[in-house]
């Protein structure tokens, strides 16, 4: 579709998958954006009791049931990743990659990345701590930097950063199976990236280095970049008001800038299938009304 | 059982069968009441196309499906009508019937109902007359509806059944003050929604047609949409803090007192399955803290 979506839907677990479907129902113009094999979270779960009417189903089985019901639908899941969402007053601007897609309204539905933020991250973040390489790579040409990087697809960018830096040390801290059998030989023929296998703990600015503290003792760089799945919602859409780590929402799943809408894990806790679904649904009617009453 | 529930489930509509659903898969007793053949609203529904995973999915189909998951959880449900909840203080007690039953906490899931029916509206709800018209909307695609909107926010959805159908006739039956100076252009730009002043007064299926008498004279359709505000869940439970005809909740589902928690359409609007199924989740998360809490 060219020009303005009625309704961006970002995220593609089941709250962003139920907005899409009753968004699509109330014949708005949805852009469904998001993992094209459903939330790696339900994908992966081994088995869901409690989602009324599916007794008992693996999480496999649900993310297919979901992809069959947005295929009967006609929704298509654009397989992208959103790195900002801007408030532009009466709509949004979301930057895609180098693209940017307009939508009069936002459905956040991007859930939580588990893990909470090391001790010290949150204070030094845009201070020594960074979550994104591509953005910030270039303040560490000539210097030190470190990357934890959570998934193999951030190696790609240690290498970017070791292009401008001097040294780069990169720990993964990969799932087991993501493991590579022989962590040193991630970089071959690249020689300022030292692979280190630890487990992070905490980050402290010392005498203006970052000092990132781990089981295996202390790394001390210029920069600490984390690289995790997901990124704090309030980094993701400026000006948008958190309840902790959460989007602060009222009962129909409105944030607090006008036609940004939230559902699913991303408000909060419990972090259930069936609550994210029903979510879903509810950020999508309101985001309907909204849409209506601006016509 | 005997002795005192964890807790009691009012309603067997998605909100209640979800709330016993996952209270018991959090291993509380569960003492679950309403209608045995799940609650009529869902059983007597056209076609559901916006719950996640069960596509276009008949209502009765989704009633089958929620009795099969109640069975496979070995939940019973009590088929008995409760007249009154009292809040003891740290426990509850229900009247059903001549008998009082206790339980810890309580969960009001017994959805809107809507006061008295029209002559010939229960004989045709899902063959003809309809509640929602998100629900069942597109069964009018290229046919003439009739939608009667007690209250001004129902004119969005005389607005999107517009997108639909052929024609549209919109009677609103509004508080005095509530009424527009000049109800021909409540839908200005719109050519098919005809307003018309009139009091319903009963509803009959003539040769497949639906009509609807009014004080006007008869309006035929191929259907019939009644959009009511519902009747007061406060003469059920005294001391019950309400917003509206609603119960008045939390983001956790709470109501004002303690361990009494409510999901699905008593909560307020949208009127939606997956709504309902994701509050009744919430729900009963709540009431076992809540259980738990008190240990």
């Amino acid at each position: 579709m060219e020009g303005r979506y009625d309704v961006a839907i970002i995220g593609t677990g089941p709250a962003g998958v139920s907005a899409a479907i009753t968004a699509k129902v109330r014949n708005k113009s949805v852009l469904l954006i998001g993992s094209a094999d459903i939330s790696d979270k339900v994908a992966k779960a081994h088995s869901i009791r409690n989602y009324p009417g599916l007794p008992d189903i693996a999480g496999s089985e649900l993310a297919a049931k979901l992809q069959e019901h947005l295929r009967q639908m006609e929704i298509e899941i654009t397989d992208r990743k959103v790195t900002m969402v801007y408030a532009m007053g009466d709509y949004y601007s979301l930057q895609i990659d180098q693209e940017f897609i307009e939508a009069t309204s936002v459905i956040l539905a991007i859930g939580v990345s588990f893990g909470k933020p090391l001790p010290g991250e949150d204070e030094n973040l845009g201070r020594g701590v960074s979550y994104c390489a591509t953005c910030d790579g270039a303040l560490y040409r000539g210097k030190e930097a470190v990357i934890v990087g959570y998934a193999p697809k951030e190696e790609a960018d240690a290498r970017f950063l070791s292009e401008l830096a001097d040294k780069v040390t990169y720990i993964p801290v990969y799932k087991k199976d993501e493991m590579p059998a022989d962590p040193a030989q991630l970089f071959p023929g690249i020689g300022n990236i030292e692979v280190v296998i630890a487990k992070p703990a905490a980050i402290e600015k010392r005498d203006g280095k970052m000092v990132l503290t781990t089981d295996q003792g202390e790394i001390i760089s210029d920069g600490i970049f984390l690289l995790r799945e997901s990124v704090s919602p309030g980094k993701l859409v400026p000006g948008l008001e958190l309840d902790g780590n959460h989007v602060k929402v009222d009962r129909g799943m409105a944030a607090n800038l006008p036609g940004l809408f939230a559902a699913g894990d991303i408000t909060g806790t419990p972090y259930q299938y069936i609550k994210a679904a029903g979510e879903g649904n509810v950020a999508a009617l309101s985001a309907v009304s909204y849409i209506d009453s601006r016509k």
